[in-house]
């Protein structure tokens, strides 16, 4: 809300809009999908103006389709046109991830194989892209460096070998930490096995040698597959039989859902509309 | 980075890569585009150990190849992997645009049309993603709300109309403001024209209309084209005459230029590398 | 605030003052002039107790005589007296901005000229002050270095000409931007009037020379005057027909409208005392 | 000075002057004064550029006359002028201060008498002017309500008397704090004698008056002058006797001195210009 | 609690705890001591749910004894044992401090002396500590370095000597602040009484010196002393007749008081459960 | 650090210690114990005077005897007494844990017990007080709640039940967070084994029943005891055979290390004195 407001504030409503203007706005979906983020969205109608009448017809979670109104917003007009943008572009964001989750989901029903987002968030939006996910049907890997070990390629080479690091990470670790270890091939996993591990991520694997690595590991570690899985390919990646499906363009990458807000006036003055104008300082 | 990392740190390097190890980290192009937001995302690196050394090849505004490596940095494996998913986040999400961007703009090369984004930005991102826009050659739009009047249809409901909306704007802003105004038929731009501005935005229009309005406007205000345009009917809304085109997508729905990083040992001890350790305090 | 608080807080009220006076406590003009910041400073007192009972008589835009009540404040005596001194220190410098400057707009009223402050504010009040200036009845210029290009003699020095700094200008801007450019001389406003701005500022120059560029601008950019201007040329200045005169001594040489707090006991208890008085935590 | 760059930062430089321009400005009193907050004024030009050759020629405390150039800065133009009136607007008003001390102090030369600030000092910049008044050869009061008692009027209405004030106070209070009080009358300062006190605010009162209360107290407590004091009668209230008088306007309504930013162009590229133009990220 | 919740949230609550289950909550002493700190461990459960019901029976100040409720809340389930351990630590801690104060001054009660803390605080909670020794019927000394003059050894080497130091101080020190000295032996309290100083620390001296070094002050200073002073001795410092008597233990090493969370379950359902929890936003 | 500063800074080192005087300050523990904090403690320093010569004789992990100088600091006398207190506050109260942890690891030496610190830390401080914990031979526990499920007796209260929570617990975790689970009775014990968790929290039990406890788990679980543990017990519960003993006393109820700073005067004049005392600006 700061990035758009600046010094200056709005100065088009400011100017433009009669102060006791009042209207009905109606966020919209323009196109099907999932809602996610509706709090956070209309919070920022609602720092501008505590007393805005709101009605929420679709919570998140819920799947709407083309136009359907997802809640409806009645009050002065200058703060909800303020407010517009800074709600659309955070709603528009969050259902887009949700959207894009459900797909994944759907793509996967009847297979043991969960959805997993990855690290790859917006920077500043991590835990409401993550809580996307959760709207979207999909389960959350850690959210940071500090809630497990995940023990990737480049840690393998710095720490010198799959059993050194793995070793390593054990010895200094306190009793509710969980370690997780990437491999490339099948050859690794074999190492991986033989050390331990609570986890074990398989990176770029076809479905084949994923179906392979499932036997391998046979219910001991819990298996992830991730890397260059998309629509096309993650029903047969679901069906070679892994726990867990990380899928880094839930975060990084899915189209935004298009969401607009349609505005009528309204009839009647605002009965506090003096309240709702911030008064000009900080 | 503050997101990542928590009260706890980076367990996995902590724990699994020696407090001395050295490596040599290129960040890799796995895509042709172009690049953005390299100073952002080497600043995640050198937050973390100010005196790595780092090499760039390919700096903001290159093109790159598959696998071109963009920079290079050497140095503690720790701060390198600690700081790796921040800064390739903020790198691949920037490079994304002004990917995005160069490819609009390539296909209205030849014409007058400048490509021009809009605030529909990720909240938090606005700065660096309107950066990336121009490192991918086009221009800025408003930055936010405050700089400049942009009159949308939400607000000529509030306002009572075209005529009424321009003329309230006129009268209270100061001398260095700028105002545009939407339309979306010819008819309210002959309103405009009427009244007068110094943009003017023709929402959601075909070509054919496009070419008309712009007949109409005759060089008395800048028009801007926009609602609708993707790539594959940009070249004909260039064609039609417009000064410029937003594309509201350059910034919401870009795909991530994908990036990574190689990561290689390097013999040798690290120099100081207890300085790059983040003691353990606030 | 913060400033005056500390960490003991006040420790005069706090010991000298029983925890159950009530007062009531009158914001008084000791001098004429035109009131302005009266939210502001209102919510210093609110900051420190929610439930005040706050009547007030002339809200900002007003004009007051000598000894007249602006704002009457009653309830709990502590928190009235701790927020006293902050909320006088921002409540008198508004208005002693917004008196000045609606001296000035009288001065030239029954001209076109509008009265427009600058850049010259106080570190961190400038909305505040710009707001008091609109409150005297004068118009806004540039909030900051970043909603519109001003062209002043340093940067000519640093561009390199006139020509070569609007030129470079132009050509890297966005369609909404307006540039305004200083000169010193009728002669560089010939140079300007050949490449074109949307507005010059005429800088230190006599209501003589003032008439001449007026005339030879004939309307093709907004005239601005500017450089020692004082009330006692202020209307020679707007005779010679300049559109806006910009005064630096609105916001960073009025002297404060001298305004006290007149108190006076009242009977009976404080209803809820205690809860204005913040508890001892962070 | 985030005030003053916003989002979109220095337009006008950033487009206006080139990348690789050098220029040497030199910071020049307009009218005669004395010096203060050189050190804040120039932090602002080596926030934006670390590398700018700064020569002082007249720090804090000392006095100038016009035309006098108090402090060279070289380097980059861009940084040069993105920081200049925030750095113009700092030291313009903490010499003002300054001066205007100064001017006072030279008033009550000869007698017992100190100069003494009070807290009518502009919000956010309390240390600042607190700091200028004492270059300027004042002294300070209390920084704070926290840091001493000082019972004013208001108190001693909601304390119900002179008496209960004070014995309140003493009560309550550390072994280090101090206690002054203000009267208005002889007669109430005869009340405070019979209580005691640290210092005692006469109010108000004229040279006659004051003559007499110093007499009364005869060295029990420290005696402050305050209230309608000006240049014009400060030397007969200082001729009283009293060993304080505290000036509100020295803080409140100082005129800033006028300092200027003389500019002209430096041969020679910028070594390393790079460094200094801040990479468009936070 | 932002240390406590980190990005993710209380995982245990929010998975183990059905949404809608309600609970008694009771804060109860497990050993006898004085409640200080109750509204700030109280407000990190109203900053989860602003609507819980709670009802203090032994506000701060209070003695109570083991098993004795301070407190009890009632609501939904989620927000009380999320702040559980925030609430506690805050608790715990201030009650420790408030009840060891109490020790000591009931050790010297019937003489002249005061009970006084020192600057020896956990850094962040230096107010809150200092509002405890309060609680426990404490007086504080300085909060800061910034309200009041304490000269101590470190200082007398650095300045050259107790007379160069109070005499340095005393001509630039405003009139409302006051000056203490610390001494180790009595000669050199001999050099203090011949500069004179509001108050003198009695580093580390045994009763017979302490009741020597009263003597020769002799009520011309205030007397503190401070140094090696424990329970077994308190008793006959203070019948040396010293003024104040400082302890640094009261704040740095006061063991905390032991205060559980008792919890039962409460029938019905939480009346508007989904308000208490916050969304998954910043 | 500004908790002691305040508005107006260190009086006393400001007007008391002349500005060029240069000392020699060594921080020497007056007891035994173990080095911890000492970055933390040394940056004080630092950040009030960047060039000042520190040379560290014993750094954090190290066992010191008494009178030992742990390291010493050189420079300007004034930024090194101003810093005193904070930097003694932040390392004797780590120091202390540091000591406590190390004398409790020394009792189970020999035993297969590793000591665990608590979330019963100082609010604001949990991060340094973990990593003195570590410093002392300690393990960490949780950081907060979002770094693994504990469930504790006031959760199974609400969820109605040992094996409801487990159950809902494990339903909604990702793969990636353990589950450990408070019991106080063998009984209970055997429920949680019927159930399965990765660790059980022995609750109050005694050595007896420990040994039976960990007879029970046979190795299918992570045992920790907790609970009325001190160090006369510590040795029979350790010789139990848990796995880990948590002890909320270290970071809650350890007494400091005393540790002064011991000053001597260096001759010489401070090289760049100014350079060192903060410019009088925010």
């Amino acid at each position: 809300m700061e990035e758009d407001l600046g010094l200056a504030g709005d100065m088009t409503s400011d100017t433009v809009v009669p102060d006791d203007a009042c209207i009905r706005a109606r966020l919209v979906a323009r196109r099907p999908g999932r809602v996610a983020g509706l709090p956070a969205a209309l919070s920022a109608f609602r720092m501008l103006c505590p007393q805005l009448a709101i009605v929420v017809d679709h919570p998140d979670g819920h799947d709407v389709g083309s136009n359907v109104t997802i809640a409806t917003v009645e009050g002065p007009a200058r703060p909800i046109l303020t407010a517009e943008r800074t709600a659309l572009n955070i709603l528009c964001r969050l259902c887009g991830i949700a959207t894009a989750t459900r797909t994944a989901v759907e793509v996967v029903s009847g297979t043991r194989t969960r959805i997993v987002c990855t690290r790859k968030t917006t920077p500043g939006l991590r835990v409401l892209e993550k809580y996307a996910v959760r709207a979207g049907g999909g389960v959350n890997h850690r959210f940071g460096l500090d809630d497990g070990v995940m023990i990737k390629d480049n840690h393998i080479v710095a720490a010198g070998g799959i059993e050194q690091a793995i070793t390593r990470a054990r010895r200094r670790l306190g009793h509710m930490v969980k370690i997780e270890i990437e491999v490339d091939t099948l050859e690794q996993l074999g190492q991986v096995l033989s050390v331990g591990a609570d986890a074990v991520l398989l990176d770029n694997m076809t479905p084949e040698q994923l179906r392979e690595a499932v036997r391998m590991v046979d219910g001991r570690m819990v298996t992830e597959a991730s890397g260059g899985i998309t629509l096309a390919n993650l029903g047969a990646v679901a069906e070679a039989g892994v726990d867990i499906v990380s899928l880094g363009w839930l975060t990084h990458s899915a189209p935004i859902l298009d969401i607009g807000l349609d505005v009528e006036p309204m009839p009647g003055k605002v009965p506090a509309a003096g309240e709702c104008i911030p008064a000009p300082a900080e």
